[in-house]
């Protein structure tokens, strides 16, 4: 039998290749593997080499995470590396931008960054675009509503610029070090994993580079196309903090307690119950009162989700909560349980909320703490813009959690300041009141008279249950009216809701003479 | 400011859908998450319903997973379904076939199935097939091979049937169950995983239902639609031993002896060296006498690959394998040491081998220990097809490891029984000849001429190595030559190599009288 006749089988039709026209009559690797690792690998031996070998354009999307929040030092390393490149009219979709991005101020100017996507905003940067810095209106997505337009297609990333805390040499990538324990955590890599599944060329950076196989890995090798040593990722200090500061603010603990009360008595405080805490002071200080409650009544929580802290990790280690999903580490203690709890699990964007994916984890929430920079009296919240009307926050998991969640609680306090918080109209739309179930101030409660059976349950368990519109008029009556924040008519951002249409818009802000 | 009049943003464009237009008009979800759980899920009420709802047709392509390899019930279990609803011509593509199987022979005959893609079968199926039961051949290919045809779209699968011993009721499936100790375990879903992420839909069947999360997850719920509770997904026996078997054999532990010393002179053996032991007696004891070295010359294993032993487990458990990669378990051992063991991770088919992925796993194998059923004079390999020319094995991960590893040693006794092992030629040429480099017989080693300096440093470390021609010699001596195979011209099966090219075709056994 001569098997170089055979030329067609039957049902399958002429054989088009025969083995050893492609692969396989290649000379095989003698190499041992260590000796592999440092010369046949996917490292560039820079940012630049990287970004030639990848083929980034004019006019293409890249991306970038915030795992790393105030501490970042990838945006405006790769940012000036492109400049350098003489590469024009990008669109930078990141997860979210920090103050530490005013750099980009110079790459707009420049003609570098044409557009902008982003969860939000803040510093400098923030306040250029309010005042019509640039063309284009800024895109702000959720972070459920961003990975629904990767999924959908609706966002394309050409190129992801990923940075990492470990890598391997072929691009296994984590956000923590297991073998050289001083390098700077940030914990779950979960709005990263999704631009590495999705983007059509993904680079790591890195600033340690570890043997193969970097396992368990938050973003796999077979999602990575090269890998680039950096000198350094971040600051240790502005990517976390040891442990998630505890507040120690009066009226946000009375809040904190307050909202806890209204779990308690709410009917989603039972035995095997779900929950995520937002952040900020109030909505992450829930938690310390929700535990005493949990302790009390002997109650588990089946999963905590979301933005993790040390809190949670704490009560899990307690047992007092089962399983912990992660798509954002908020401190070192979180990134530490991630690394160390076998039940303290990596999430990506759309498992944790996309509107894609009708199985994500903030559809099976039974409560959320959420805070709020405005509430208005048809509930709807802002989290995106301040009094002055200026950019300066981010939308993050806000509406996505509201909507998933079976009772959304928003805490704020009344007035800050002279600004009150309960208002007649939010200056920006970003979370519609319909899915807004409670709001917790340190000088009442309101709930959507959506909910009638929950207001009922809060009065009955004798908590101090308003109407909203008293609660705007008590602010008013404490810290008055404010003027109106006067606006040109020029658009500078797109308010996308989770599904990705659009919710709000915020316009340019005029300078008033004070 | 009227939002609703907005109907247009500079650089944007028209704006087609505004909020409220899509979902979040939508009511919101009040009941509690333990009752979601119960009422609103992706749990199917029967195998019949679930095929109804993904659309099932004619003609189209199903896939399943051999993860419990002779203790499954799933293949029968669907194929019986699926059959008394009267759809016909299919192609079944599973990871592999058993001897637990021969039920596909009624559906063949009955034209509910007209193709297989497998990696092996065995039993009657296998001796049916091999007689001409099917018009068309069997596809085998490797589990990189597989791995690589789904990811290119040569395999489309359109309905994934994915057993899991436990899974909650959004999806997320497990090879084990935490929450009931005496579920029927598999361990690693590597191979299920893949087929879950390509298949147009994927159906979970499971006999234990879990609360979610059930994290962490081997299979998403993101990559699955319905989910079906069934009585028993297959038999705890037949799944996997408690152990695997720890070989007694005197010849195969003379192999495995001899296996570990050529390992020992290879240049293959340094501290940090990375390995995998192919199923069968010899090539798994091959690493208790491997332990016995390391822990001698104090070396440590970077990582083990692969289908994965108890016997692995307990080195890694000792530390003197720091990583473990898991495509498949071997054993409860290993299957609860997934469970455990942080540093033991599950990957799928393609992280393991697949072609397209340049950094998948095999390819930073120092070496490879392989059995075989006959090995020939040019070093090719045959595990597919018996001394009769009849079906009786699989290909397994057997051509990717080989391909990948630095060093491919094949283990098998000189003669089984009346049978020789070393042949002129094979009668199925399933791994070529030019990826392996050492073959190790209970009767002398044999080098690949390719690699003139593994076979000074063998011969330099006082072991038996003699040209192949001379083993082959050998094994004539002792029993002779067989009467050629008498086969009919019609092809019965088609061999790929793990490029999916075509490396050999097995032709249809003639029945001689005996």
């Amino acid at each position: 039998m001569d098997r170089s006749i055979i030329e067609s089988i039957p049902h399958i039709g002429e054989i088009h290749a025969q083995h050893g026209e492609f692969k396989g009559a290649l000379p095989q690797a003698t190499r041992t593997f260590s000796e592999r690792m440092l010369t046949m690998n996917r490292i560039a031996p820079s940012i630049e080499e990287a970004i030639r070998r990848v083929g980034l354009k004019d006019g293409m999307t890249i991306s970038f995470h915030h795992h790393f929040r105030n501490g970042d030092y990838i945006v405006n390393l790769v940012m000036d590396v492109i400049a350098r490149m003489g590469i024009k009219n990008l669109t930078v979709a990141a997860s979210s931008l920090n103050d530490v991005h005013s750099p980009l101020i110079g790459h707009i100017e420049n003609g570098v960054v044409s557009h902008i996507e982003t969860s939000g905003m803040r510093g400098e940067l923030a306040d250029r675009i309010s005042h019509g810095l640039m063309d284009f209106p800024v895109v702000f997505r959720s972070h459920g509503g961003r990975a629904a337009a990767i999924e959908s297609g609706e966002l394309q990333i050409d190129v992801a610029f990923l940075g990492a805390p470990s890598c391997d040499p072929y691009g296994n990538a984590n956000g923590y070090s297991r073998e050289q324990d001083n390098a700077a955590s940030c914990g779950s890599l979960g709005y990263a994993k999704l631009d590495a599944m999705y983007a059509k060329h993904t680079i790591i950076l890195t600033d340690h580079i570890v043997r193969f196989p970097n396992a368990p890995f938050g973003i796999p090798e077979s999602n990575v196309e090269y890998v680039v040593k950096v000198d350094a990722i971040g600051d240790a200090q502005g990517i976390m903090s040891g442990a998630t500061r505890f507040t120690k603010n009066p009226k946000e603990l009375l809040i904190a307690k307050t909202a806890a009360d209204v779990i308690e008595a709410s009917g989603y405080f039972y035995d095997g119950f779900s929950m995520q805490m937002g952040s900020g002071g109030a909505s992450l200080a829930t938690a310390r009162f929700l535990r005493e409650k949990m302790e009390k009544n002997n109650l588990k929580c089946r999963f905590a989700l979301g933005g993790i802290t040390g809190q949670i990790v704490e009560m899990h280690e307690a047992g007092l909560i089962e399983r912990i999903l992660d798509v954002q580490s908020f401190d070192l203690v979180a990134a530490e349980s991630l690394k160390n709890n076998r039940f303290h699990q990596q999430i990506d964007a759309s498992y944790y909320a996309s509107i894609v994916n009708e199985g994500a984890a903030v559809n099976q929430l039974d409560f959320v703490v959420l805070s709020a920079l405005e509430v208005d009296t048809d509930f709807n919240v802002n989290v995106l813009t301040g009094s002055d009307g200026v950019i300066r926050g981010a939308i993050g998991g806000h509406p996505d959690t509201a909507d998933g969640a079976s009772l959304a609680v928003v805490v704020c306090p009344l007035t800050r300041g002279r600004i009150p918080s309960i208002v007649k109209k939010v200056n920006t739309r970003v979370t519609p009141g319909a899915t807004i179930d409670v709001v917790v101030t340190d000088q009442g409660i309101a709930v959507n008279p959506r909910r009638p059976e929950i207001r009922e349950r809060l009065i009955k368990a004798g908590l101090p249950v308003f109407d909203i519109e008293r609660l705007e008029a008590r602010a008013e009556r404490i810290v008055g009216t404010p003027a109106p924040i006067q606006y040109h008519e020029r658009i500078v951002g797109v308010v996308m809701y989770r599904d990705n249409t659009i919710i709000d818009v915020i316009r340019q802000v005029k300078d008033v003479d004070v």
